[in-house]
């Protein structure tokens, strides 16, 4: 089995497109990033009260989504029809969970779009967070759906 | 102690730097992607012949550290003098490993230039060889190294 | 009535608009930059003469309209397929007078961008004149036509 | 008097301030969105439970401010060094009231940067709210205050 | 004739697409870079075994070619479903050569995606051999084949 | 003699400038593009009455120079402190010929900002003209001038 992104000679390329069809299409990735309990209890504590952390970093991630194929290389940019991000305190990892979906409908699929949208996410917990913890780890990033393609549905185990 | 980037209103903000000094610094991340062993067979097939997926994941980290202050909402922009990335195949994970090293002279440290390096370049590999793989996970992302700022330096255990 | 931009949790999210069909739309802003009289004169023999104030702000104001999702956190990316800005010098006001026409063929509406156009130019008109006079005012910024979509036609009073 | 981002022949530049020196800057800039009381309320509602437009909106200038330069062709890239805004709900005008203060410290001032961050905000906050009402209305948005260059301090009346 | 991107008035504008058919378009460019042959030794060295600078000046192109409509003020934005350029060192010239192709399924075509691909790349390897060779000149960047609009099929001499 | 951009394992990486004095820099390059005698008449009829090509040019070549670290994958991000570009008509060429001029304040030279504007510009004038005329070649461009870094004055013959 041979990589796509690589022609017969072994160069990078864009995958063509062009002739799949345009069908709907959804992905959701997930991943998370941990801190200690005490780092935990302030994001916790800035999401009841003030200084919302998850909000903001749920708005960077569906930014972060619009800007895939601007930092993958050989994305193809897609008009993205939806993305939504859920960011969730977890004490028993303990740390923030992320959900992102993104939904299309285009001629390729929207993983690395959502996939996108969840380290976006996690990297600004992180840089929101930083200065209270410096040893949080990112991490268990992964797609958990895909549907809409030649390639049928995958779910993640 | 309190999340700096938020105002004493829990507004978030862009933390004020104007009085800190402009110094020399530096900051290394690191991360993984975990893929089956046939597909980072593949992987260092590539490396060795043609088709080469660590060489198209590193010139996208370098180019993702140079976004950093347009993904993450309230980082500084800041003129970085270095990007190297480093990504090599690890049978025992098995999987490819990657490091971020990034360096400036400015006002702020680049930790989140260097993590979001590594996340782009992971999120690469992962773009590229997600055709013979779906289950790939992106992990192990953090600072390894710190320096140069106020706060003295970090070192990751 | 609830705003569309959260869900029933209050989270913000990208809107889906996956179902909608794909319409031929239209909108139109407008907005003006107010100026004194001697700022406008300078601005007026530009146009006749050299120094293009009202050119410059044009162009801005169309490469504005194609990054309004970029700026917009919840906007959809959409292929735009017109846009066209009308900008002139009103010495009633006086100052600039700004309207801007966007069209595309999409599953959601284009008014985002016309305001962002609209704004963009504004805003460059104020860059290019500001040396001359520091207290210029950008006012009247809004949607005047939006039609193609299910919500069907408005036109501003 | 002549315009200053046009050269001798009138043709548009980008001003030369190699020559300048850097020191500490800031910029103030102020506007408004004005929309009907029952709007208000439900913008209000959001603020107080969930579902926060000012919330995002403020996020959105503050990214916004980061991309000035990319938007508006005459100005010079900028080190900022801090990006603050203020939105207050206000039952008089009836509308949301929006603040920017942008610092740096470099060659040149930043009240584009805080014109840009008002202006973005706006934009969001018309985005958020645009399915409950469509004739909102951007306006007042100038500097307020300026200082730390060669032309002194500035301040609206 | 007149030019398209002006309407009756002489003012810059995006061409109305809106009543253009969806058809599969392709646009192909060439252009080269010429340099001394000790330098290009040096780029074919590095192509054999390390440092490979055609690989980076192919990523680039295809990076470049989706920034287009950033780039360009009139072109429209496009969802490009593939790109692949071709570099090839030439020992008469002396020089590295660039092809560009690039397609999509859209209301207008793609050469000046091409053409900015070509470029970018042309750029990329100026940027990573500058330092062994000043004079190297970018030249010949033209299209060779347009396909799938309404003005037919060209191709150059 | 080695490609500065590899390390000694012949991996990119953007070059370390940390430790290269901040001092002032200027590059100059040049470029052009050709045409018809019956295109270059359409063009320089628009510069006359209305329908100007040429500062279109110059402002998205403007724009392009601060573009630059985004496109060029090894360039480091710089503070820009003037651009400008000189488009003239040639009738002897004929065509368009391109200086553009950058300047700044760093640790690294601005060529590649120089050439990018350049590049940007001819690519302009070609997607305004595409109309009239497809076989237009862009051509020419080199750095002509490079001064203020470790390397010395440099100034093509």
């Amino acid at each position: 089995m041979a990589l796509s992104h690589f022609d017969d000679q072994g160069r990078a390329h864009m995958v063509d497109v062009s002739d799949k069809p345009v069908t709907a299409r959804i992905a959701v990735a997930e991943g998370h990033i941990t801190m200690s309990d005490a780092t935990l209890a302030l994001v916790m504590e800035g999401r009841a009260a003030k200084g919302d952390v998850l909000g903001t970093a749920r708005l960077a991630g569906i930014m972060g989504a619009k800007r895939c194929a601007d930092l993958i290389p050989l994305c193809h940019p897609l008009p993205i029809t939806k993305v939504s991000l859920d960011l969730t305190c977890d004490t028993a990892l303990p740390g923030v969970r992320i959900t992102a979906t993104v939904k299309t409908t285009g001629q390729t699929g929207v993983e690395m779009e959502a996939l996108t949208a969840v380290s976006v996410a996690a990297l600004t917990v992180h840089d929101m967070v930083k200065a209270v913890q410096k040893d949080m780890v990112i991490g268990g990033i992964r797609v958990t759906l895909k549907d809409g393609g030649k390639s049928g549905r995958f779910t993640a185990e």
